[in-house]
């Protein structure tokens, strides 16, 4: 199959062996799209040491399938990137996306879904609705994770908000909290990224322009750097609360003497839920469709990842249909 | 009267004027005993810049009180260090103790306990119940720190908690967390800090033999050190809480993927309710007389100060009465 890997360096192949299901209830998947994310483009760069096919975004069709969960057979899916053991204390504790066994598509231990065929657990999969496109569907992964922060965090409609970065995770924040009816701003570099944000009905800011007033309730760092975890402890207000949602801003250059005097609380966040991301697709409440920054065939795969990696740059999809 | 005063160096002085008190609330209190924390042993090594009379742990006499609150005339005090303006969003919005305006006692903009005398707005002061000793009441302000965690995070009973650090603050955090019912673990590397612990019925380890098996849902940082929140880092289970209960812990040498990785909730912890803690003491339900290393009369408060720095020791009292 065609399929890119990295083995320090990224290939595209077109003799890729098909993956082979592990364990009886993984389920075979024709990828349909797939988008590159940041996590990627660090991958590329070493992060997390991870070799083979990158790839955690994807829509694709269940092809195979055991008996169990049959009704998946040909339906188009996407899926949640952690396959956890589900028997130790996490996964029966209700944290199985932390289960220290898990393999994490594309990202840790798993091959993933810049190829043609992805193995997944059956019990990963969500099936998307018929309303909502390939081009939609594909960003159900990092719409969860944006999800992740209501999930997370009692937002009160009442509450100020500012999310730092208008990049792909960035907007995708600003446009799930902003449904939670509290004042959202996003505050970013990129005037044509910011104008998709105030399409959708939200307030922007330049970054150089952001009032450090220590008013706001919540501020969530999306800029994936430690500048911007600086800025989000000098904007969040006195026990107000900062969502860390970017592992690359988690570095070590942050004075953290301000989280102890103002009290603030400093929250990691990381993979989220599938159903309210595709529920607020198939409902029209969020439009992803702006994000999209360009769409590649599989044969330009190389070429789809340079674009991402370009300044100015949103969402590349690979399209394997 | 006399008073220590640190103006780059630390004084003792028997011809310091009596403080004025500067606004129409505020009373004039006489200092029975005051208790060495250690900000104040960082104020000496030029912690926040302070030029003046050090102190905010104390207990005292009330000699001065206006009109409005007369019921306090000749009572025996403790008192909140910060002192608001009352009138700003903070201060009307229950954030108070984070007034921007504030002055805080023997640490920033205001003259301090280690004196004959100091002056606090009188809502700031709170009675001390009759069965308490003035020994333990100097514990108030320290103990009300150790109460704000509990303010600040919901323990559950059924939660597994370490607490980092075996020093003065550490064991009053121990303290305050049993009360809870929750399983409470306090880790250090005195052998005659833990035994305090024991004594008091809470589990303790050396710090060397911790677990770093994340199954802890609350672990404390209280050792005032880097390496106590990475430690911190390494016990708490994903989704789990880390509290920070120290300035001096929270510097740069801190790798914080694991906050987003893990999703955990890092919360700064200061000062905290008064009410609570006298409640405590006059209810024997926490013991804090064990923590006492020793007393010194006021003429000898340069020796207080080089006992408190010594190693091993706990609480160091300066007894003006």
């Amino acid at each position: 199959m065609k399929a890119i890997v990295f083995d320090g360096r990224l290939n595209y192949r077109e003799d890729c062996p098909l993956p082979k299901p592990d364990k009886a209830g993984d389920a075979l998947i024709r990828v349909r799209i797939a988008g590159i994310c940041n996590t990627d483009l660090e991958i590329v760069k070493g992060y997390m040491g991870f070799r083979g096919i990158p790839g955690h975004e994807f829509v694709g069709t269940v092809e195979k399938v055991n008996e169990r969960n049959k009704s998946l057979a040909g339906k188009r899916v996407v899926g949640e990137i952690n396959c956890v053991c589900g028997v130790c204390d996490y996964c029966t504790g209700g944290l199985s996306r932390h289960c220290p066994e898990r393999t994490t598509l594309g990202i840790s231990g798993r091959d993933g879904a810049f190829a043609e065929y992805l193995t997944l657990p059956a019990e990963n999969l969500h099936e998307v609705p018929g309303n909502v496109s390939d081009e939609e569907a594909v960003f159900a992964e990092p719409l969860a994770a944006a999800f992740e922060i209501v999930e997370q965090v009692n937002i009160k409609p009442t509450d100020r908000i500012i999310v730092l970065g208008d990049g792909k995770l960035g907007l995708l924040c600003a446009f799930v909290l902003a449904l939670t009816g509290a004042e959202t701003m996003l505050a970013g570099n990129h005037e044509h990224k910011l104008a998709i944000a105030r399409e959708a009905g939200i307030g922007t800011c330049l970054a150089r322009d952001l009032p450090v007033d220590k008013r706001q309730d919540v501020v969530v760092e999306a800029t994936g750097t430690p500048a911007g975890l600086q800025k989000a402890l000098e904007c969040v207000r006195p026990r107000g609360t900062v969502v860390l949602k970017s592992t690359v801003a988690s570095t070590r250059e942050v004075d953290l003497n301000k989280v102890v005097i103002d009290e603030v609380t400093l929250i990691g966040s990381r993979c989220g839920p599938f159903e309210p991301a595709l529920r607020a697709l198939s409902d029209r409440a969020i439009n992803v469709m702006p994000l999209i920054s360009g769409i590649f065939p599989v044969g330009d795969a190389l070429e789809a990842f340079k674009a991402a990696g370009q300044k100015g740059s949103l969402k590349i999809l690979i399209d394997f249909r």
